[in-house]
C-alpha cells in the first residue's frame, strides 16, 4: 500500500516530520525522554536535540519534567505538546484521504513483482 | 507559512518526493538529464541514479532519449514521466488543503520572532 511521509516546514522557523512526532509519542508512552530515545534506537542527546529544537521552534516547552512519584525524574508532554501530536496525525490522515485516488493510480503503475 | 513537503512511501517497491519530482520537472525545462542534474547542483551520476530508481520503481521509463533534431541527444520525459508529476503535484496541492486548518494553527503556535 502507498503511504504518505509528510514534513511540515515552517519557513525558516523549523520543522516538523514523522521522525519529531514518534519521539514525542515515544515519551508520552515511556515516561521520560532517555526511554523514549532508547526505544527509538537513537542516543540521548539525538533525542533531546529534537525535543530542544520543537521547543525553539514553538518557543514553549514540548516536554516538561515530572518531580517526585512513581514516574520522578522523568518527563512528560506538555498540553501543547501533545496538542502538536493531535495536529500532526489529523494533518497526515486528511492528506492520506485527501489524496487516495492518486494514490491508488499510483500503485496500480508499479512495477510487477514476478 | 507553513507548508508540506511529502514523500510517497511504495512499501518496499521504492519512494517519491520533492527532489525526484523536482528532478522531472528539470529535465523537461531543460530537455536533459545532465542539464537538469546541473540546473539542481546535482552530479550527473546523481541525476541518473534517482532517474533510474523511479524506472525500477514503476517498471517503465520516465525519461527517453531524443534522437536527432534541435535536441539531439538529450532526454525527454515520457507521457508516463509528465502523468507521474502531474499526480505528485495533485497529491501535494489536495493535501494541502485538507491540512489548512491545522497548519494555521500550528503556525499561529509559532515562536514570535523579536
Amino acid at each position: 500500500m502507498a503511504s504518505l511521509s509528510i514534513r511540515v516546514d515552517f519557513d525558516g522557523a523549523g520543522r516538523m516530520g514523522p521522525g519529531k512526532i514518534a519521539l514525542l509519542e515515544a515519551v508520552a508512552e515511556h515516561g521520560s525522554i532517555s526511554a523514549a530515545g532508547k526505544a527509538m534506537g537513537m542516543s540521548y542527546r539525538r533525542a533531546w536535540e529534537l525535543v530542544a529544537e520543537l521547543n525553539a521552534t514553538f518557543g514553549r516547552p514540548l516536554v516538561a519534567p515530572t518531580i517526585g512519584g512513581r514516574h520522578g525524574g522523568g518527563s512528560v508532554l506538555t498540553p501543547f505538546g501533545a496538542e502538536l501530536i493531535e495536529h500532526y496525525r489529523a494533518i497526515e490522515a486528511k492528506a492520506e484521504e485527501a489524496a487516495e485516488r492518486h494514490l491508488r493510480a499510483l500503485e496500480a503503475s508499479l512495477a510487477k513483482a514476478g
